[in-house]
């Protein structure tokens, strides 16, 4: 069905009638000039945002519409957990070319409601427009934590251990699997198309590439996971981390962060870095150095956070959280130390997505 | 100066360096995952947000950055004001083509805070990023109002009056004017190219168009205001309306939000609808119905409201406060009563972003 069809409010109504807000604190969703939110009094409210445009931060060519609704979510979820709160409420705005269908958006509501019921997060208002070209997506997340909870990037003490959660550089590997199937598929359809080969283009849209034995790097990519469950076993275990920040830029840009803004700096470990027997694989595929693959890779979303020394045997109890360093002093610089013991000064190598020309993800 | 010399961080510290939190509220800003955010305990949490994009919503031929800044927080702000509260704090995403340089975003920086500023509203919190294409901005607004004094579309009662603010369809006309302005503009320079006539083109680039007598108009499309003024004497006159929206979209799509939310009909009459000279001598060049666009022109940002019948006199003493007409029962539906006594049942002819190939604000 055309968007038009059901026009601005028409699509709004079509895609909010199944929402329901499971909050307390959401007092009033989608239909009035604002959404109305109030947390008990003695919390604070954590507030972040995230733009998505396409042809950017995601291609359409391979990224179907429900895991891009999903993503989208997901990501603004992890910046809250990475202040040690909880996400509670999200406004949803959209800009869409006329190549979208009443369907394709109802695809992504339900990636987006799929990732809100797993987070109990309440979808309260947004704004629905077109766009003359591409789709742009923009999602702020509230979410809220008592005041002597919240971790912020600018804790981090010297002797700290350096602790990240889950695997790193899978969903970079996972962008270039994509890519490259992309490429050749797009290679052979324009091959067909000079032959006039009408088989071989129906042939090739039926055909599904084979990913088989990939599937983590793809699904680390396309659906990536923000990591409640780290903030709750941290707080079962009593441990409050002393700074904190999600991985979204890759490893090394995430610790400049910390260093800076704490003020110390950092020796991390390459043979402690935790990767993914996939990435390894897929790294040596492309020809690549997977330590600069976790390094610089980016899109993981897991939690990069430091905790006191003392905690060392209750975090490293922690099922997959693994200790890759330490906090130093800021004078003796943010060293990566490798296998062979030379040591490097990280660079934010990071996803830049002002600079000059480049492809997407690198 | 090239965005890409300064990277994402280089831009957002560049743009964000002069920002001081105002409110108390703002207890983090710019610089982490979150920004963190807290009200007094008896005050709620008021959130919208707008997307506004390139060829869709602005044009750049004629909407200078430093207005674009402005308007895109005016219009968050007079959201958060339609619900009787205080705007606080904006988060502010951007995604911007190669085109743009270091300066077009100050300038866009400048519009913002300049606006900020007027209405004591804290920067807390964005996204900077690349587009493929055109210009891109989200801006999710945050603010508080007690529990008692905010104002739903929904509480409109029969025989309550109608009231709107300032005067209408003054911003339609601009864009207008702007509209023929730059068609005219784009003629003549195809032709002088087509001539080869350089000095024409340098002369025609030069050139400012002649707007003398209509400012008035102008202002109202690249400059709005969100009226606080009229909040702030609706409080001083101890009036709370029953229902309350902006006027974005056009009086006559409002209205029927109103109606449909508060289960009531109508009746507005045409000759109570404020008119502004200018709009009226603009709609007659234009040979247009000025009725036609006060109720449909949109982007007006005045105040729609509805209040008691007993507050009629201490209503009609706030200056630049109309009465226009007075709710009904839902079974007498949603009226205009023309000057010649006909009643014509209200359509919401507003612009719907979502339409098929429009010309853009119709």
């Amino acid at each position: 069905m055309e968007i038009a069809e059901l026009g601005e409010f028409g699509l709004i109504k079509h895609l909010t009638k199944e929402i329901k807000l499971e909050n307390k604190s959401s007092l009033k969703g989608v239909g009035d000039d604002c959404a109305i939110i109030q947390y008990q009094e003695d919390m604070q409210t954590l507030v972040t945002t995230d733009m998505l445009m396409e042809g950017v931060h995601f291609d359409l060519q391979y990224v179907p519409m429900k895991h891009l609704g999903y993503k989208s979510a997901i990501v603004n979820f992890s910046d809250i957990y990475a202040m040690n709160g909880t996400p509670r409420q999200i406004v949803v705005s959209i800009a869409l070319g006329k190549r979208f269908t009443v369907e394709d958006m109802q695809d992504f509501y339900d990636g987006l409601q799929l990732a809100c019921q797993e987070h109990h997060v309440d979808i309260v208002g947004g704004d629905t427009t077109s766009s003359m070209t591409g789709l742009a997506i923009s999602i702020t997340c509230l979410g809220e934590a008592r005041k002597e909870d919240i971790v912020l990037r600018s804790g981090a003490q010297e002797n700290d251990l350096v602790c990240v959660s889950g695997n790193l550089g899978a969903a970079y590997m996972g962008l270039q699997l994509l890519e490259r199937e992309k490429t050749v598929f797009n290679q052979q359809y324009r091959e067909a198309q000079q032959r006039g080969d009408k088989r071989g283009l129906e042939e090739l849209q039926a055909a599904q590439p084979d990913f088989s034995g990939r599937e983590y790097l793809l699904e680390r990519q396309l659906k990536p996971e923000a990591r409640r469950d780290i903030i709750e076993r941290l707080r079962e275990a009593g441990i409050r981390p002393t700074a904190m920040m999600d991985i979204s830029d890759g490893l090394s840009s995430e610790l400049m962060h910390i260093c800076e803004q704490s003020n110390v700096g950092c020796r991390i470990f390459e043979e402690r870095i935790p990767l993914d027997y996939q990435t390894a694989v897929a790294a040596e595929e492309f020809n690549m150095n997977v330590t600069t693959c976790a390094m610089n890779g980016g899109e993981d979303y897991e939690l990069l956070f430091t905790v006191p020394l003392t905690m060392h045997d209750a975090v490293s109890q922690i099922e997959d959280v693994k200790v890759i360093g330490h906090i130093t002093k800021p004078s003796l610089g943010k060293l990566l130390v490798c296998r062979d013991g030379s040591e490097f000064e990280l660079k934010a190598q990071g996803w830049n997505p002002l600079a000059p020309p480049t492809s997407e993800g690198e």
